[in-house]
């Protein structure tokens, strides 16, 4: 059995410990008992040490070199180079630190969910400071492995290949047009009148719905199902993906779009290539081309006039009232407002809340601000991009958001790569693809089958760069994403 | 660390494997979509693997062998002896012999499935020609290792400490009075006039039912649930047990009764000793015993004339009709027929159809008769037993059941054996608590709590007959269960 094909069969056996890792992960947040907690997450660990001894068996060294030599096809290169990444990531860090990092991200996360909600900095810092150090560790360790600055070595976790170089000339770009933009905007909508929610939509009718509207996106019910959870994601496995979503009956706008957004999620698994399933190669690319599918759902399909149109029809089949009308459902869902919180952010003030953090972290990792600093700076950049003081505000501000109590530096810059990528990814397919007409007609194949040959089906059998490029005609740039929001927020 | 806490801990790594297997396996029976199947049933393969590699590694004799002279307390010794048990039973059969088993069965229950409604003896016996082989090979290994004959060997799995000697007992015994038993119940019953069910019972208002009535048996919802699948179980851990239930909208007996029988089930793993979580004597103490705790609930509880009552008045909360009163639901529970299957048999003909397949498979697996004589073997027995004939019928005759299919010789004793031993609980029980008045009353604590005392914090410290001794005061007879069959089918 040659090198190469040792190392397939190994991540075969990996993907499926990871398989029942997704399963039971799934089931955690989305059945599970609250009394089955503790057995579950024992469980869990356990397979998790499993799983890392797998990656970081010794002989994986050897094959991997002895395959290097080995006269191997295009994809099998870019399989062999997937694998040797990931083993790389697997074996970089010494077993302690992924322990005390592990450790002390549980403690702080833990003890964040409760601070956050009594403005307790002073608390979360004490916590937060191990989280900073060990991250910091961690990026120095990982940046002597690659030769990149420590942060760059942590966005290469979530993005790989993007630099610090390369987000500040993108985000350096957004930061000359957004807030003058988003005034605009504000001021042109602040004379619309609309209809809010004020019924009680039942869970029972907004599920009905919502699987109505993952019929329209093709979600294949064969392969994959929809629950409900707390906090909504994806998850599960290509060949069963499971989404979820969490109704709220005095309102039916977040669920709704959730479950668009968590859809896009989905499609792009159920689309990955089925000849590498189980192989890195045929695994998503990358964080920000996974949020660029649910962002391509979301905003660029989503929200788009026509696809709203046919939320509207829909939800009208469960529903009545006039928040129901199709202007009414646009309103809603183009509403721009300076607001706090990032995750109930509209698209327009988005980048704002990711640009302000991806600032602070690449600061902070790098060594070049203390982590006691983070609240003022919060303070100032929130003032200057969105006007709004954060001042002895810690729910609202620097606590706000889950990431960085367990160290997943590097991470935030993914949202708003997606929402570029999946504009640009838009104004391609619009050279071949009557987008508008095909979501009209209701049959949005046409959509399906460009994301699928120029995204879902090249797996990671290309770097992003070149999957972009390969798509789209040129590498990622914040031009077609401008475009889409004057269009959208200015026009019509 | 001492070699007795060694094996403890590499027990509760085994448990912590399994529990991701019973979670995977539960979700894979009720919740996944069909097109997960085969990635799905590559991961479990390969979790089982993994968890008979851990049962089986080398150094676990010596750990044995080390912790048997070192100082320990009577439960650390019943400890001790069921993790030797277990690891004896793993380290049995040759890797060769167990896939070769587990391929013919695969191959002879798929084949089955279409079989069994073909009616085709001819196909399904060139099968399970070879399953029946293995087995007896099986059964020989375990044979010589035990100093059992064969099938005592196969028993030993589902049962262990029972003898086909000691059944013989039981069984020769109730062959004695059951056939004509049933005889003059049926002709008592042949007057009785009842209503059927015939409406429409929604599978909604079913499950709120079935809730209700679990709440009333104290099911414990922080640690189970309630779900659907095609063939009721129970599966799930201890802290978090899994019952299923299926449901037909032409009527509500089975599902009504089924949760009920499941939730036996489910109290008892949920009231196994925590302090004993993840090690063998922990566990249930065997297959007959776990049944005795389902057939406690379904038979013993379930329908007695309070209980009966219950289930009416909860009934009738979710529909109207006269099937609803409570002398129509005892009439309909307690129905006695001769028929083919067992699976849908009453309480009065159900041993019948366990003495028929136990004395079959007793000399099926001992070379006493050929796997080719078992039809005529079967239509003989069903004829003196329940006076039908099952010449040239397979389908409802000796092809019925999957436990043939695929191996599992030695089983089918363990439902009569419950039914006994739940009688036998029952008139134990009789001397300490005023059974009826409890129920009656709508608290059923006080059963529960005799039960959890006597069976359920015993796990697996004690062996079955000294569980029933120290429950019960004598071991195992078939006099309380007829005392309980007599009770209720002839009197009143």
């Amino acid at each position: 059995m040659s090198a190469f094909t040792k190392l397939v069969e190994h991540s075969q056996k990996c993907s499926r410990f990871q398989h029942l890792a997704s399963i039971c992960g799934w089931d955690q947040a989305s059945m599970m008992p609250a009394g089955g907690n503790q057995a579950r997450s024992e469980a869990m660990a356990e397979l998790s040490v499993h799983i890392h001894g797998l990656m970081t068996q010794p002989q994986l060294g050897d094959w991997i070199a002895d395959a290097e030599n080995e006269a191997l096809n295009n994809d099998q290169q870019s399989s062999l180079g997937e694998i040797k990444r990931q083993w790389q990531q697997a074996n970089l860090l010494p077993e302690k630190l992924v322990e005390a990092k592990s450790l002390a991200g549980s403690k702080c996360e833990h003890a964040w969910r409760s601070q956050r909600g009594e403005n307790d900095w002073v608390g979360f810092e004490k916590n937060w400071r191990e989280v900073v150090e060990l991250s910091r560790e961690e990026a120095q360790i990982r940046a002597d492995a690659a030769n990149l600055t420590p942060y760059d070595a942590m966005l290469d976790i979530y993005e790989p290949g993007t630099s610090s170089a390369s987000l500040d000339v993108l985000f350096a770009d957004v930061k000359t047009w957004l807030p003058s933009l988003i005034d605009e905007v504000i001021e042109k909508q602040s004379s619309e009148q609309f209809s809010a929610p004020s019924g009680i939509y039942s869970t029972e009718k907004q599920k009905a719905l919502g699987l109505e509207v993952m019929k329209l996106l093709q979600f294949d019910f064969e392969h994959g199902r929809l629950d409900e959870s707390v906090h909504p994601f994806c998850g599960g496995v290509p060949s069963d993906v499971r989404i979820t979503t969490r109704y709220d009956e005095a309102e039916f706008v977040q669920s709704l779009m959730g479950i668009v957004h968590e859809t896009g999620h989905a499609r792009y698994e159920q689309g990955l290539p089925k000849h590498l399933a189980g192989q890195p190669a045929g695994e998503a690319r990358s964080m920000g081309i996974h949020e660029s599918q649910s962002l391509f759902f979301e905003m660029q399909v989503g929200r788009s006039d026509p696809f709203i149109g046919h939320l509207a029809n829909l939800a009208g089949q469960q529903f009545s009232g006039s928040e129901f009308e199709k202007d009414n459902f646009q309103k809603i869902y183009t509403r721009v407002k300076k607001d706090f919180i990032r995750v109930d952010a509209d698209e327009l003030t988005y980048p704002a809340h990711v640009i302000l953090r991806y600032e602070i972290e690449r600061d902070l990792i790098n060594g070049k601000i203390k982590h006691t600093d983070v609240p003022e700076l919060w303070n100032t950049k929130m003032q200057s991009y969105l006007g709004l003081s954060t001042q002895g505000n810690f729910t609202n501000g620097c606590m706000q958001d889950i990431h960085w109590t367990d160290g997943a530096f590097g991470y935030f810059p993914s949202y708003t790569l997606g929402a570029m990528y999946a504009a640009q990814f838009m104004a391609s397919m619009k050279q071949t693809v009557d987008v508008n007409a095909v979501i009209e007609s209701g049959d949005l194949s046409p959509i399906f089958t460009w994301l699928e040959s120029n995204i879902w089906s090249k797996g990671s059998l290309l770097n992003t760069d070149d999957l972009v490029k390969g798509a789209t005609g040129e590498t990622l740039n914040a031009e077609h994403f401008k475009q889409h929001l004057m269009n959208r927020y200015l026009k019509g």
